[in-house]
């Protein structure tokens, strides 16, 4: 096997004042299917949680695991749901102070670390600004938001000023997951499937298809945007959804008018990238390469929610040509996220 | 190439009692998610539309249609949204109405037809009643059922007695899409993709997903549900799904246990099985024949909505072996459904 650069590109941090406020948020909620895990890290009685402590860490035990699974870079993010939670003003400030430390963070170790920046969608103004200062002037790799903000989507014409923001500065936005929305909840209520067993990938999924078919790819069409989970299912729909969307054939006349010019799978493998986080799966990965190509496919871990080995061994030893493997491990995010070849 | 048989497994009926109470329920409705597409097909004022023409034909344009395209059998159901937005007495009454009507369809050409019964979920006592009758009296070859009923899913206590009556009488159970209910679809009330686009998997997708999550496969073992559409999304799931729920490994603290005994997979493989429909494409075919084996996959058409001579290409071009396809042609269709070999 050739020596591969591992570069790891959906990688969760967090910082106390962030993992302060979540604490206090959860505490006054009550049905937002967030809370049960946002609870479970942030406000566990029983102290420093194993996971927080992972999450707050970046030097210490961070480097020394990636040193020992042969991974060179972690794409660093402030992990879901980040800061989509808090009140307009609370989250305008701390993504500021999240995007700082984290500038900090990288600079200290700009050989193992890249990042994602944080915006607040409550705030489109404010985030255009925070969005040209972390490309500009913190040199941010691009961007993350955890999904729905109160329920809406970045489709919405209110978001429009930040699309416009990142398709202006070729900055890519990384789409995480977080729970559905209340409206979008009542058959995910039961079982813990809310979560990454089905829920995150329905809503991430439902976001990523809202994206491509309310044609804000026609108006923005160098804006990229990343999804993770080996596409968070929409790979597998692609050839259904060219069947029953697609503008070049007669609208079935119960349906309401396009609003994108070409079919949904133009979008999917010109628009976005996919990541293989938590989804080590080689037939879910190889289904990819075919559909979407394998440079629209990278590597990701998943840390501290995943464990490093599995995920270096489930690249390693898929039997794809190494070629693409070299593209999936780090030609692609070098190329997409703007990482200097080594 | 072969000769093969060629049952189709999902093709679509309608009878013109039901037709006409459905042209009167979506007068009376506003939210339903399910009226654009039954408003079209049901009250068209342009009169009668091509596709209720077809719904409501059996051995006119329909077997000519077979005949032109080597299709021996049509697996004949009432097509969605059936008896499930009716009230609960409308609702027992059309049921044993379009079972009795199709039963006497499939015994005018009982080599061309076999059929899926319908039941009322609304009613869980006299949808057992109709479950025996239609099975043990009308010879169903298994029933059929379009998703959620008034937002509830198969997985709830009060529909077990349905379920344990498939069991007992090895009858297969057919989930069919329809619009997710009020409160499962904000997210999806946007460019049509509440439809086949997208939402009918994710509708669909989510009632397997709760099926096998509630842990009703243990206690009902025989069960066998069939999802079409190459299984709603939920193939390309499993190994995530494996991974967030495995009953083997420890819980994560903040969720709750588990109701079932095995992985998800196990019960995929074991009480699924899925359907080409609408979803011609073949690297999904051949993903979900890898990952489910070649002996859960079954040809379907779902004539009229989707084009017979397209789906006949899908299958005769596709390039896996002809023992396979043979399997996925009849084979499965006569094993599952209990249709007489040739």
């Amino acid at each position: 096997m050739p020596k591969f650069r591992r570069i790891a590109t959906e990688e969760a941090w967090s910082t106390p004042e962030v993992a302060e406020l979540l604490r206090q948020v959860s505490r006054g909620l009550s049905r937002s299917l967030d809370l049960p895990i946002v609870r479970g890290i942030y406000d566990n009685p029983a102290g420093d949680p194993p996971l927080l402590k992972k999450l707050l860490d970046t030097a210490d035990m961070r480097l020394r695991t990636m040193d020992e699974n042969n991974v060179d870079m972690h794409l660093l993010a402030l992990t879901s749901p980040g800061v989509q939670m808090f009140t307009s003003r609370e989250a305008v400030r701390l993504a500021e102070v999240a995007n700082d430390r984290l500038a900090e963070v990288v600079a200290a170790h700009p050989d193992r670390f890249a990042w994602l920046a944080s915006f607040a969608p409550q705030d489109p103004a404010a985030a255009v600004k925070e969005i040209h200062r972390a490309r500009t002037e913190l040199g941010a790799n691009g961007f993350m938001v955890n999904s729905h903000t109160d329920g809406e989507y970045l489709d919405e014409e209110k978001f429009w000023p930040i699309l416009e923001a990142l398709n202006d500065l070729r900055a890519p936005l990384y789409i995480h997951p977080r729970a559905v929305p209340e409206g979008f909840d009542s058959a995910l209520r039961a079982y813990g499937i809310e979560t990454a067993i089905w829920g995150y990938g329905v809503e991430t999924g439902t976001h990523a298809v809202r994206l491509i078919m309310s044609g804000v790819f026609d108006r923005f069409p160098d804006l990229k945007i990343v999804i993770g989970h080996m596409g968070e299912g929409v790979p597998f729909w692609l050839w259904r959804m060219d069947r029953m969307a697609d503008p070049h054939r007669r609208r079935p006349a119960h349906r309401p008018p396009y609003r994108m010019s070409e079919k949904p799978s133009f979008y999917f493998k010109r628009n976005f990238a996919i990541t293989t986080s938590g989804m080590e799966s080689v037939p879910a990965l190889k289904y990819s390469i075919e559909v979407l190509g394998d440079e629209n496919v990278m590597w990701a871990i998943d840390y501290p929610y995943q464990d490093m080995p599995d995920a270096v061994q489930f690249l390693d030893d898929a039997d794809i040509p190494d070629e693409s493997k070299a593209k999936i491990y780090s030609g692609n995010a070098e190329r997409i996220f703007g990482i200097a070849p080594n």
